[in-house]
């Protein structure tokens, strides 16, 4: 019996028209990557378990995809682990290797792994696939692509400056004008929540603060008071949500703000660099503002935070974020190795760009010729003029069979081919082809002689 | 306590050198793989295990990575398999999912899955890495990138044609000259186990004549008789020992001595049609022979069978191979598609191009200008000007840090920078910056108003 195929759940095949804009983005990507002086690596698809286990908290533990051993594995297992039938201790007997669940990770990894190959500052990129067992929705997929740049051991703000430098110029490449990216700095949230006297509960108050967008003033001021930050903690915190003005009046109001916290005036005093040095700098496109309730992955970063939103009136979530972090490669071992990165979110570029039809207009045209297949010996001078047209970058075929015309003509049309050659047995005695404009209907006969008349004409 | 970390066995990271070097090939293909009018698709690394068991054999079966199962897992597990503590009844219980062993299948299930989306014949190319669960040994490894071609929906011999002028087009490219191109049909194997009287001991026939390289005409015969294939067969396939000639000439042997067969007579025609069209087109650098004694995965491929070997004097397997096979769509329910693909061995043409010098030489050049950092002031009217350069398509760094020049000078060697850019407080007085070429060790001095200048002489 003949299977029904289908594929898993949260995974996707491509087609070629979307291979092709994938490849748009990448290649893009990829360009600036390269400009800003970054190189590329690659990582395993998996890892072993240990390398991964434990460092997205239990909730990634649970996500990331874990590969069974090979051969009898469970004859490797032990009778008291096997007798408790618990999923959860087994899993380690019976899997050590599991897919990447992000590009971080891996890339600590190979930092240390290869530290005495690796010149620092070292600024690498990184784009390949993940893996993460969650549950599909519209935009999730269990398998989706990262592209991640990141400068492992540089202090110098100078990093963070180029970061935003990069959004700016790919997003600027893209045709995507209008994208706004926020800038914040977790020195700042840290400060906030010691001169409201919330210093422990850091990570609450973030948490509350970075949903203003969604539940509002009043919103936020509940949910940390349920948190058990105190009224008047939350009524110190008031400037926050009336923060306004250039990004520079924003900065004077959080030193004031901040001027009892060593830590909120570092964070002040680093935001203000970056922002100065950017207005020095320029932006092509891209608008740059702080966001003091940006928070993203906290417990993770330490210094700047950076998240991209689209332009005004696309709704979708980030397109781009990242931010610093010191000891990236502590857990392997490496000490006192800080890091700044960012990453560009594939899926949902992909969707803006379509959505505001930005994807260039020939990009799924894959053949700029056809020939029509008129019987075997008019085809083997077909495919002597094609071999010449592909040897000059030409993407050119033959039709592989000489059935009716009407059948080619339909697959020159579907294939949205722009020229189509008939070479039938008339242009083979006068040793010439006729190129036939497909969008015109024109059609115009050159020489066998003179297949460059046809190229020139092309490029 | 710090994890020193590895990665799992028969799996790689890549250096940035490593990824340029394959990029540059796959590049190569690539553009060749669109002038031929390909079209590229991507499959998810992951497929439902019921499409990927059984169609690679027993072994193929032990050798698929199977994912296992998200949550609670063993739950699910009825108790007289889980009593039966048997790997491989439990296997799938606890693993629905598998790591795809190769592009073919996938292809497979891809084309019946949009058989409606797509126009066919579907010119399809595939590059993404496939997964096997085999013994790791030099040149083999677990996780490794296919590259293929294939060709579905059509019948005519000119698709052979064309895979043997693509296979000359890549390797031409890639600077890879006197490459050989074997080529032979199942219809000539079988032709000659009929007329020998062998016909039902096919297989045995060929997996012995397949070794004719490697263990010599006494040593093929040998093997032949053990599997029980009679003198007197062995004596009327003398001829095949003894093949000489051109393509052309060898051809007329094959004629004479298949002439009471059909199958093996539509062979010879076959080959001989291959043979006469290739002649009339011809080949850049490669060269064409018939090769009796080829079979590869003989029960896959139902017409032409090719492979690539690399040039003579370089000590590697086969560099690519491929064939046509029918009903390749059969299994998932779509029948009579009949296709033909070849692929690309990566690693092997990679190490033959490492071992041959072909690389480009400035391939592993990953800046092209480093900017030196005297200070704060300094460092930020370098990255104005290397924003410039930037934007010019220059790849141009500025080192992040004010450190001894010394070190920002080895770091600038270690890279292999062409060239350094000296920008100190008398350059910013002079509104002017100096440009060292390493190589030379010459200093040029260039305006700060005229970068242009620069950026020309550089391109």
């Amino acid at each position: 019996m003949a299977q029904k195929p289908s594929i898993p759940k949260g995974t996707r095949d491509f087609s070629p028209s979307e291979v092709a804009k994938r490849n748009f983005i990448f290649d893009t990507v990829k360009k600036h990557f390269k400009t800003f002086g970054f190189q590329p690596i690659e990582t395993p698809s998996f890892e072993n378990s240990s390398t991964l286990m434990g460092k997205y908290g239990d909730e990634g533990d649970r996500l990331i995809f874990k590969i069974l051993n090979s051969g009898d594995f469970i004859s490797k297992v032990d009778d008291v682990t096997y007798s408790s039938k618990d999923s959860k201790s087994l899993t380690p007997k019976i899997s050590e290797k599991a897919l990447r669940y992000d590009l971080t990770v891996p890339f600590a990894r190979y930092v240390v792994m290869h530290q005495n190959e690796i010149d620092f500052p070292f600024k690498r990129y990184q784009i390949q696939p993940v893996w993460r067992a969650d549950r599909p929705q519209k935009g999730r997929f269990r398998e989706f692509f990262q592209c991640d740049a990141d400068v492992v051991g540089a202090n110098s703000l100078l990093q963070e400056v180029e970061f935003i430098q990069l959004y700016d110029a790919v997003f600027a490449d893209l045709g995507l004008s209008g994208v706004n990216i926020k800038l914040n700095n977790r020195k700042i949230l840290a400060g906030i929540a010691e001169v409201i006297g919330a210093k422990h509960l850091l990570i609450d108050f973030t948490v509350a603060l970075d949903k203003l967008d969604k539940i509002g003033e009043e919103g936020v001021k509940k949910e940390m008071l349920s948190k058990g930050i105190s009224e008047a903690s939350i009524e110190k915190a008031a400037p926050l949500f009336t923060l306004s003005g250039t990004n520079l009046e924003q900065l004077q109001s959080l030193k004031t703000l901040l001027s009892n916290s060593e830590e909120g005036t570092k964070g002040v005093e680093e935001l203000t660099f970056i922002i100065e040095s950017i207005t020095t700098l320029g932006l092509q496109s891209a608008s740059l503002s702080i966001d003091v309730t940006l928070a993203r992955g906290l417990n993770y970063y330490t210094g700047a935070i950076f998240e991209v939103s689209a332009p005004e009136g696309v709704k979708m979530g980030s397109i781009g974020g990242g931010g610093r972090y010191d000891d990236l490669t502590g857990v392997f071992g490496l000490k006192d190795v800080s890091g700044v990165g960012i990453s560009f979110g594939l899926d949902r570029i992909y969707l803006v760009l379509e959505e505001l039809n930005l994807f260039p207009e020939a990009i799924d045209q894959s053949l700029d010729v056809l020939c029509l297949n008129f019987g075997d010996k008019e085809a083997l001078a077909a495919l002597k003029l094609i071999t010449q047209l592909r040897a000059s970058g030409i993407k050119a075929d033959l039709y592989p069979s000489n059935t009716k015309m009407q059948k080619q003509f339909k697959y020159a049309n579907n294939r949205k081919v722009p020229f189509v050659i008939l070479l039938g047995d008339s242009e083979l005695e006068n040793n010439s082809f006729v190129v036939k404009n497909m969008e015109e209907g024109s059609q115009k006969e050159y020489s066998l002689k003179k297949i460059e008349d046809f190229i020139n004409y092309l490029s």
